[in-house]
C-alpha cells in the first residue's frame, strides 16, 4: 500500500504495458524452446495447428501491429512453412528488439485512436495490442497442453523474467 | 483515425478494461457452456486438471480480487469440487454481477497502488488484475483444446459479445 500515482487517471503506462507483454513473450519464447525439435511442427491434438505454426502466427501479429500504429503501414506476415527451432527464436528475439525499438514511438493517442488494422480490424490502439496479447496467451494455453502430452513439463505460468 | 484522447495520459481506462475483460468473461462462459455435462469435470489431457476445475481456479480469482483491492479483504475459494454445469453458470453469473458492482469503487490509484494480494502475493493493482485475466484466457485456450479433442467446435475467439 504505497506510490502515489504520478498520473492520476492512468489504469498502466505505456512502459508498463510494455513490460507486461514482454515478460508474456519471454514466457513463450521458453514454450517454444521446451518442444523437440521433431513436434514443435507436427506435433498436434483434436485436429489443431502444430504449436510452430501458433507461434509463427502470434509472430504475424506482434512487431507488425506496432509497427501499423507507429507507422501506418500494416504488413502481415503470412510465411507458417515449418523452421528449425533455432530459426524460429531467432525471429522471435528479433521481433522483441522490433517491438523495444518501436514503442517509445507510440504517444497516448495511439492507444486510444482508432484504427482499421491490416486494413481489416476496427478498434483503437489499445484494442489491437491487448487482441495481439491475449491471442498469445490463448495460443500459449495451448501449446501447455501439447507439452504435457508430450510428458513435458511446461514453464512456469506466472514466472515472466 | 479520429476521437482524440480526452485523458492523455492514459493507455485504458478503467470502464475499457472492464469492458475488455467482461468480454472474455462472456467468451470463457460459452466454453463451459460447450462443454457436455458428463466431460466438464472428467475430461482432461496430458494428465491436467478437467476444465471445470480450471473455470473454478478462474472463478477463486475473479471477483475475490476486485474485492480485495476495493474492501482490503481477500478471500480465495478453495473449493473445486465437481458441479452441475447450470451450478457453475449461476456461480459465473453472480461472479459477474459481483465485479461489475465493484469495479466503480476502483480508483485510478488501485491500480497502481501495491497489495500483497491473498497475503502471498505483492504487485499493483493492475498487475493483479492482468494477473487474473491472463490466467483465465491461459486455462481458456486449454479448455478449446480439450474440446476440439471432444469432437466440439470452440466458441469463436474474437466474438466477445
Amino acid at each position: 500500500m504505497s506510490a502515489a500515482p504520478t498520473q492520476p487517471a492512468t489504469v498502466v503506462t505505456p512502459e508498463t504495458l510494455l513490460e507486461h507483454w514482454q515478460g508474456h513473450r519471454r514466457l513463450t519464447r521458453r514454450v517454444i524452446e521446451a518442444f523437440p525439435e521433431d513436434q514443435l511442427f507436427t506435433f498436434s491434438l483434436g485436429g489443431m495447428r502444430p504449436f510452430g505454426v501458433m507461434a509463427l502466427e502470434v509472430l504475424s501479429t506482434g512487431a507488425p501491429t506496432v509497427r501499423g500504429l507507429v507507422t501506418g503501414e500494416w504488413i502481415s506476415l503470412t510465411d507458417r512453412d515449418p523452421l528449425p527451432k533455432a530459426e524460429l527464436l531467432r525471429r522471435w528475439d528479433e521481433a522483441t528488439a522490433e517491438i523495444d525499438a518501436l514503442w517509445p514511438q507510440l504517444t497516448p493517442a495511439h492507444f486510444q485512436q482508432e484504427y482499421i488494422a491490416y486494413g481489416m480490424y476496427p478498434g483503437t490502439g489499445f484494442n489491437h495490442l491487448a487482441y495481439v496479447i491475449d491471442n498469445e496467451i490463448h495460443h500459449r494455453g495451448q501449446g501447455y497442453v501439447y507439452l504435457r502430452a508430450l510428458g513435458i513439463e511446461p514453464p512456469v505460468f506466472y514466472d515472466r523474467s
